[in-house]
């Protein structure tokens, strides 16, 4: 199937390694990095079956609905994306997964989802959003440098806005994130009563601070946080951490 | 001189391993604990010679006055205690270790201190507060189980709202606690203006979830947090790490 898709200039098909799930990805734009992969699998762990419908804000390639997808096999994922290249190219890949009756990819600005996304029904909310302070995780730097601290501040207010309009109650919140905004996030959540229940620190090895944050909070949920064991990227000698490979289901001798 | 000092029943003195420092302690009451130490180490680190006015909250035996004056020979340190037979306690671990002019235990409430301590004042505001929840950290069993979960948010509440008032704008507090309280501690320091900028997390061992949580934080500080290497109490063969040896300044041969 694969070989016979068509392709863009720029564009390539990777490989998900769970289920034969593909996704294209455009080599001069963002293409998914591990916060997708550890976010999608964070929040896999917890979906439960009766989480039926699935919304992830600023959806990109499309990464978080079809690994999700492909470890839980939820019936409805909708990812929302602002970009109209994104947003078209997210929907090639969920045509060369032939997912069209789970996953769909909708247009449109997190700040005011289209009508078609429905206020308290999603059982699960999911985001991995830009981290704006950084460039990496920006299409255009010239924004980058424009956006103040102030703007910044919104930006995530207006995420945490929308989940509170669009998620049902005792609905699922999962978001990753820089750990320096830690106290952003946990205060916003709480203000807007999507209380933080379980927060998993990521540590690029043993004895370093964290620098991500996976953080899941549930709308109306009682004040009780669980911090659970630290996620380690690598190993002391620079090899992946064996939670890692498990995470990307990669065979360790192959890689 | 320890030899001459007069005991009461079921006390001891034990030697703080500092400039040769010592305190007294009652066996049967509450003796001072890892915490203690690891809260007086991680503020000494962020003491500066003109943080010269220093308040502990809830100072118990004294313990943190006297690690904290080991580690900074700060010039004004006042400890606040509310048990009339801790206080006298503490009193005399001051007197056993000549620091009357530098070390002062006064008697009174964290909710509404006396006015000997006085508002806008103190460089360093210094607590290791009973953690309620649990019962090591409340002398009266009874009455823990008779505090609500209400009363015990209050409580943490007060605490930052005494600081609030007795801290110098700028001036820096210290606390430990229990990390599931992450949320509710974050929230309320932003609450009221005192920003959490540094955040270190004390795991028991490598792979282990963090149980405890050191945070330093301004008043009026600009948002900004910086999370810390991890704190690792034990390796993974049941051995204190070499840090713990380190902020004990224990000789690792001797133990």
């Amino acid at each position: 199937m694969t070989e016979d898709f068509p392709l863009k200039r720029d564009e390539r098909i990777d490989d998900l390694q769970i289920g034969g799930l593909k996704i294209i990805q455009n080599t001069k734009k963002f293409c998914f990095g591990m916060d997708a992969v550890l976010l999608a699998n964070f929040a896999a762990l917890d979906i439960v079956e009766r989480d039926e419908r699935i919304l992830d804000l600023g959806t990109g390639t499309g990464i978080i609905p079809l690994l999700v997808w492909g470890k839980t096999l939820s019936k409805e994922i909708v990812g929302l994306e602002i970009q109209e290249d994104m947003v078209r190219m997210a929907k090639r890949s969920v045509h060369l997964n032939q997912l069209q009756d789970r996953i769909k990819i909708v247009e449109g600005d997190i700040i005011s989802p289209p009508s078609e996304i429905l206020p308290n029904y999603y059982d699960v909310i999911i985001t991995n959003p830009p981290y704006m302070e950084d460039k990496g995780g920006l299409i255009n730097p010239t924004a980058a440098k424009a956006i103040s601290r102030h703007e910044i501040l919104c930006s995530l207010e207006d995420i945490i806005k929308t989940t509170k309009k669009y998620l049902r109650s005792r609905g699922k919140f999962f978001m990753i994130h820089r750990s320096h905004r830690l106290v952003d996030i946990l205060s916003l959540l709480r203000c807007y009563n999507i209380e933080p229940k379980k927060i998993r620190f990521v540590h690029p090895a043993y004895g370093k601070a964290p620098n991500l944050i996976l953080i899941q909070a549930i709308k109306g949920g009682k004040p009780h946080l669980k911090i659970e064991k630290p996620l380690y990227v690598y190993k002391e000698e620079g090899d992946y951490t064996q939670e890692i490979y498990d995470i990307y289901q990669w065979n360790k001798d192959d890689n």
